[in-house]
């Protein structure tokens, strides 16, 4: 046996890419940290980690790939309990870092994020019905929402007027209701709709996570280079 | 064989969980470190070291798993007696960063954690009664509290007027107190009690770890953050 | 089997070649990065990105040679699609850290660089007529010309008085022109003229990779060191 | 074939254990070295650099153990003839930092080590008698100790009027004198005396190791630290 | 099959021993690395990446010796034409710091370490006659040394200053001279004179290649320390 990606192996292909995006991107961010203002660099940090979260997901997943065929979409939850966890809880950073925010904050988009993916991971899992699966993911994801752009995240941005806080805060959130619905859309076409093949949901799943997770992490990278070129004295160490 | 992991595979997804975020964990905490006033860097490093270890620990249990179908709990005795060690010494760091602590007790808490997890370990490997062992590991973990709270931490910490060294110091005797209460039940329950199954235990364990290391690591994080907002100046290079 | 380079095979040898150079030419720009102007900190931190990129790849290629005897020249794309997409946004990086850009400029480098990439691969692997690909590749590749030459980009830089943004702009720009003329080149002779042995074909990309990389990331070097030498007290930290 | 680390195994557990607390050290004394006093930097360094080294023979070691269940004593040898040349070169950069040695005394200690390490090495791998090699081993080491002690180093040490030098020195020099001497012994017991089993020597020999290095570097760092709190100025970069 | 190290295996050991020394000298000196003056750093980096790359055929050669019994000596030509061309460089970084020397010198000596090295393995691997390669290889050589003593370089070092750099040009001219002879030498030995069995020919390259790399990166080391003291307020950051 091989054991070899093939050249004809698109899928395989797609999380091979991934894997070496996501560990450029983590190495681009830990890199570029320190030339960041004080309050900015817990926010990159987290960026990078969570780069290097997925880095280390891609690569086992590439190898399940390339020695079994298969990749199933299931173990992508370990994944996403980490990173989109760690996404949410950058809203609370980037806002806290400016403004007054209440603690509680933070562990609502926490928690938020957690009965997302693991609403979805225990109907995908037959822990439960997949029906009911799919509406608990889709409530933690309307709950998220609904704290963005109208709860107290959303009014903190509002009343903030740090102009790189707003194109943080907005750019992710922008992210967050369209980029995130392949999630549910995912999950719903897998196990509710017709079906698909799984390979071409490994491809979406991978084109998207790029996508999510590389322009996440440059919104917050922008917003905190412009936050510096503004006031480029204040981040002397 | 597939020597790989399977979606249905909650044990060995929760040990897959735990070395990504040990990973994560000790990034970040690398990251952050320079930032954080001067005294508060050793405590700092010492979390991510920890946190390393564990990284290594899970990855090679996770390994196991995946390859044999067990991760036997007796070999995270192996992991306990490294960072439940540096756990308790980082309380004498705390403190003696800000106020006056004998050398003494830095050896006291080292001795009395190695007391605990070897007592355990040579109860739950054999060497001595499983009994005795529990007995041996209940004291070594009464000893710490009774030191924690009445001791010479306790009151190097009472006499203290340090906000943020209160903050972690109030906070990891809290995980200390309810937090490892999970290790001397879990051994309770699988060698004295009726047992359980070693899939349920080792899935116990693993969120165990996740909570008492993690947030340990970021109640320590957290003072260092508060201590220099509080004097902003005082940790320049 | 063997499963270890043999000392006659010189293919994998320069497999064996790149990966090494890669890691190296890797670890001297991120150990170099703190160094250089805080504009330039950058551009420097992603030509140390790129080379780990590829050295990643390169140690994939180096091994799968080494089990299997191949290393199909398509497997070379999704490298390519990282790295050469990587080298035309530092056009972008390069100029927008002195003069005004468009940021329409970066989307349409990186956009010229995933059609001239995308194109090829689509042709090589089968989902268009090798021509088609062919052609579609080279007209990527005239796009970002003109944009270097004549459009915005050779504008900008002819508009820019700084001397390290001329240096490195020329100097990269010769490489797209010169350098660059491989890669359609090998894949005119792979697919559309009389053919030459993958061997040949992969040595040629690999001293050709090792070129344009190595030679692209010390222009990029050489220009932030120049700069820093005319100003040296404007790159303290 | 399990190729996995039993439960009940404890040569293989101390083997991990070791490797476990050698990555976690390097990690402490890379992280830790920028925020010492400049002429402590080198020998904070060095000690990271000999974890570092540790770690990775401790690695092996464990992989072969599990791999093999053989872990021949004679492999450290490899290990020690770097790690403790590390160690006598330490006790010259100590003193050199702050006093005037002769660079003699430097190539003297390395000597000195080297013939202690390579005789017994000599002895234990058949080249030449065993008691030869036992008696070259002794000559070393009792060498080393009457240059810390009476020789250009101790004196030196005894002139200097540094007292973190003098703690490092004295620390130091005492586990030279009384925990290296577990090294002739165990020689002695397994290639002269009566013999013991090599599972207990390899556990004898891992917590030697590990204490031997661990407190060893634990003392550098001390002194170091403590250098810094009599004059915290004096290491700003 | 064992594909471990035998305690028996001298040429093994010393492959080892030559990974582990190497690991640990690119640690060190990358942490050195930022304590050094400002135009030393540079060279300390490249002395780093050097010993990585070596790290790292060593870590190849170390692994395919245990697993297959042979580590031909041709493989080495891959890590020599690495660094032997970068050690010749670091000749015109140490001047081109102090002194106006032409570009022209770098790819003099460049193209001079290619010449020997090409040549060499050309002949060695068949490409050309035995004795052919070696002419090739001693008039490459010789030109380096010419270069060295009477050309460009030789003159530019006369002429400067600067102890530090008259130390490090002198002291690594004398490894090039005198350590570099056994490169001829053994090519000498193994394809033209009697030959030799290739386990001594392996050892002898082994013990060269540390002391030629450790010595020679040590020497451009102590030259940057030695700069520093002499200046110790220039090399702020």
């Amino acid at each position: 046996m091989n054991n070899m990606l093939l050249p004809t192996d698109v899928v395989g292909g797609t999380f091979w890419l991934l894997s070496m995006a996501m560990i450029g991107a983590a190495g681009f961010f830990f890199l570029e940290k320190n030339r960041m203002q004080r309050h900015w660099q817990p926010s990159i940090a987290l960026v990078g980690v969570m780069m290097l979260i997925s880095a280390v997901f891609y690569h086992y997943a590439k190898t399940m790939w390339v020695n079994t065929g298969t990749a199933p979409i299931i173990l992508r939850y370990v994944d996403w309990v980490l990173t989109h966890s760690i996404q949410l809880v950058l809203f609370y950073l980037i806002l806290s870092a400016t403004t007054k925010v209440s603690p509680a904050l933070f562990w609502r988009l926490l928690i938020g994020s957690l009965v997302m993916v693991v609403g979805e991971f225990l109907g995908a899992a037959g822990y439960m019905s997949e029906a009911l699966g799919f509406i608990i993911g889709i409530v933690g994801w309307l709950y998220i929402l609904g704290e963005l752009y109208m709860g107290e995240a959303g009014k903190a941005n509002a009343a903030c007027d740090d102009q790189a806080v707003h194109f943080a805060f907005n750019g992710l959130r922008l992210i967050v209701t369209i980029g995130w619905a392949i999630y549910p859309l995912g999950y719903f076409i897998e196990h509710l709709g017709g079906g698909v093949d799984v390979n071409s949901l490994n491809i979406i799943y991978n084109l998207s996570d790029f996508l999510n997770k590389i322009i996440f992490g440059f919104v917050v990278y922008l917003a905190a280079v412009g936050a510096e070129q503004k006031s480029p004295n204040s981040n002397k160490l």
